[in-house]
């Protein structure tokens, strides 16, 4: 009974983030999706990359979270705009909840609009919300059976970023286990390793995106 | 469209929650729903926590998680009676799959169930799956704005525990405000600091942890 209306909702929801990829090509805007688990650091992490896209491209963002305003808080400190998604216990962003987000941004005055998904390491893969990429954080505290325990966030990701890499020494991490564990899933992705804090590797993510996001803007 | 569907599962979960409960009650046996981040720790406690409470009881796990059997392997390592629960892409557990799975176990041999939930933060605080109590997990790196931005799991739980408490040097982590977030949601739920690796604040929880068991259990 489930799984029927699961397929249900996501077949409509291909239906939608159709027209919002339409909606965004017109505009010439590049959606990126970035998701993780809940303090994984996609918000320092979408931070730091901010900071370093910005003099090449006009960014705009959309903060989903169950609740409140903490995250577009510190988005629109930087003086970018920003939009917070409120899902009200939705675990996921759909596809209709950007298309009906959209109208709040001026969308040809953007280049770049990154939508930081709900920290949850599994539904957020399944639905596709018009993304022209995306973009999965994965943590060094969180442990690293990850990729072999939650497989579709990391097969179903066009790039891979592991954050707080400053913290490798406090944890027993074992980077090669899921270097591995990636290629089997996803061998053509590329995984970043990187530090908000200290500022390693954002670089190298940054050089990455810019041109995937170059590449999608034509 | 999508409430009224999560509504009606939810409907059904609650008469399978209902029967399980009924089933647990009749063999004298305490099921402690255990739900947290993917990451944040909940195996390693789990582990820590049966090697201080199998001296008293006769301990049970169910290991919940989308694929693999990593962590059942963990458990049944020890000696203990482990079952994986393989969710096949499902974010959370429901009580349908305990009741399904609870004949997997010599129950009238048992006085303790773990159940290892999904790691989601968000998904499985909303079903019921028949437990007796549930203990919530989280860890220092998440970050101190989680209860806030996830309050769902933190509200409907009768115990939180916050793991890796030996990392709180290297985070910048508030422990007042994620006790005084927590206190805002769940005014009369007792929180445990520790430490699985140091064995920090552990005999507080396993000595908090007894007296509900020993009270369930009559």
């Amino acid at each position: 009974m489930e799984i029927k209306v699961l397929h249900q909702v996501m077949e409509w929801n291909e239906d939608v983030s159709a027209g919002v990829r339409d909606t965004l090509r017109q505009h010439k805007v590049c959606l990126i999706n970035v998701m993780g688990s809940p303090g994984a650091g996609k918000t320092s992490l979408l931070t730091a990359l901010i900071e370093r896209l910005r003099a090449e491209f006009a960014i705009g963002v959309i903060e989903g979270d169950i609740t409140g305003q903490i995250d577009a808080e510190k988005i629109a400190a930087l003086g970018i705009p920003a939009v917070q998604l409120n899902t009200d216990g939705a675990c996921h962003i759909e596809a209709m909840s950007i298309q009906h987000i959209l109208p709040q941004f001026e969308l040809d005055k953007l280049d770049v609009l990154f939508v930081e998904n709900i920290g949850n390491l599994v539904c957020p893969a399944e639905f596709d919300i018009g993304e022209n990429f995306r973009l999965t954080v994965l943590s060094i505290p969180e442990g690293d059976d990850k990729v072999a325990k939650y497989p579709l966030m990391f097969t179903d990701t066009d790039c891979l970023a592991l954050t707080k890499c400053d913290m490798l020494p406090y944890f027993d991490f074992d980077l090669a286990r899921v270097a591995a564990d990636y290629r089997g899933v996803n061998p053509e992705g590329p995984l970043f390793q990187l530090s908000a804090r200290t500022g390693a590797g954002l670089d190298e993510l940054t050089a990455h995106l810019a041109g995937r996001i170059r590449a999608a803007l034509g």
